[in-house]
């Protein structure tokens, strides 16, 4: 049931861009957006859909969210996977969009792509303007310099810091490097139904820190084939990871604990909160 | 009177950063935002707070959108500078991001900066919701794939495609790269005020096309300690300009044309508009 959810809301997320994007300049930079928001598993773009499903928000209101998290993502993997940044090829089991294209593109392709997640929450379709508004600036808050950038600051200042980070100081990190995007994503569905984020923003911030430490599991442990892009970067480059930081075994344990937490936050809403306690699961259970 | 209104925005926009600025982390990609939005003329914050005035809207107002499209601007400098871009080393009279820190930084102080921008607009002093939106949206085009962007496109695709534009080709690329912020801004006074965009639009556009001609123009004439940036890089790079399409005493009649314009645009506003009308003949006349 969580994975049919899955790959429907992948599904619905891509024909918003594909209707979009069908409208511009048929460009290099028009192909490589299609091209950069294509084969995600759309996790936030999920979120953004089942807890506003779960909240009553009609599913053609939450599309434009989703599609606007997930272009959102799409350009910080884009921008992320830069020589200047971490440098990577493959993303997705594909050529990263710099590989395929260049890298003036790759700038130009993020920088649209963030452009773009704010026209999409300004659809009238999602509700009243105030609920548009409203995710405009926690989008905007989440995505910029206290929120994601701010994580991927953290993360660079790291890599030349001269020592290893703490474990809070990885906590912090990683609360805004992808925590930020994925609490707004488990936040949203309440925010556009005008009702109490609190369960659902406990919910989101133990999905993203166990997203997160899941990650750094699969750095180590996984395959690459299977992941689509570069792994055991973290233990190659010396960084000091959850696994490195905890050991393997600590690690698993307290991403469980997460998923416990998790699953404990959904209690107000009973069976209806099922798929998002299997996508709990699923964070720490991922092969990619 | 104009140089003291310029000068005045330039001045109360950089107010407005430095509160933001100050609540955030102390992190180099804070101090790299600070830098990268200061220094600059200001035109189209300025373009917004005249236009605005000039639609009855209070200034205090008006200086979260002012700031919005300079958070735009400066953050496209910082990506057109990039290595991977124009290759710039000098902006405003000093090293550009990258070169001051590096190239990850200015990749992630644009990104930061473009979602400051829509934090911004957000702000409900602006005034009602839908005005919020109806910016937020309009900033979004501007700034995307069917705007800046665009422009930014199509310029790198000019640079290989084996022939110099046409004057149409160079005047829509333009009309893209600095005509749709430009033109966003001498229309954000309208929007804000709910009246019609009609001759504001006129004018900017007018006003865009104006600017652009005249850059090309100090990229010739100029001096570059002056402009405090690289100049006579067209030529250097052989690429098609307004002054090689249509020789330098064609384009300055043809920028002194769309002056005339953009002045005759302002006529329903009689005396109350002799600023914007100044900022019209300014944009021909500057050196820098």
């Amino acid at each position: 049931m969580f994975h049919q959810a899955l790959k429907a809301a992948a599904r619905d997320v891509q024909a918003v861009f594909d209707t979009i994007l069908a409208g511009y300049d048929d460009q290099p930079v028009t192909r490589a957006m299609r091209y950069a928001v294509t084969g995600g598993k759309g996790l936030r773009g999920f979120l953004v859909l089942e807890t506003a499903a779960l909240c009553g928000v009609a599913r053609q209101s939450a599309l434009p969210a989703a599609a606007a998290v997930e272009a959102i993502h799409a350009y910080s993997l884009v921008h992320d996977d830069l020589p200047a940044m971490d440098d990577d090829d493959l993303r997705r089991g594909r050529p990263t969009v710099h590989v395929k294209w260049d890298e003036a593109t790759a700038i130009l392709v993020g920088d649209a792509l963030q452009a773009l997640a704010f026209e999409l929450l300004s659809d009238p379709v999602i509700g009243p303007a105030e609920v548009r508004l409203a995710l405009v600036s926690s989008l905007a808050r989440a995505a910029g310099a206290q929120g994601m950038v701010l994580g991927q600051a953290l993360d660079i200042a790291a890599e030349t810091a001269g020592r290893d980070l703490t474990l809070e100081e990885i906590t912090r990190l990683q609360a805004n490097k992808t925590g930020a995007l994925i609490g707004w994503s488990g936040q949203a569905g309440a925010v556009m139904a005008g009702a109490d984020t609190g369960p659902l923003a406990d919910y989101a911030r133990a999905l993203g820190l166990a997203f997160q430490i899941a990650d750094d599991i699969l750095d180590v442990e996984g395959c690459a084939e299977t992941a689509g892009k570069r792994l055991r970067k973290d233990a190659d480059a010396g960084k000091a990871t959850f696994v490195s930081l905890l050991g393997m075994s600590g690690a698993k344990a307290r991403a469980q604990a997460l998923v416990d937490e998790a699953e404990a936050a959904l209690a107000p809403f009973g069976d209806r909160a099922a798929v998002l306690r299997a996508a709990a699961r699923f964070v720490i259970e991922r092969d990619k």
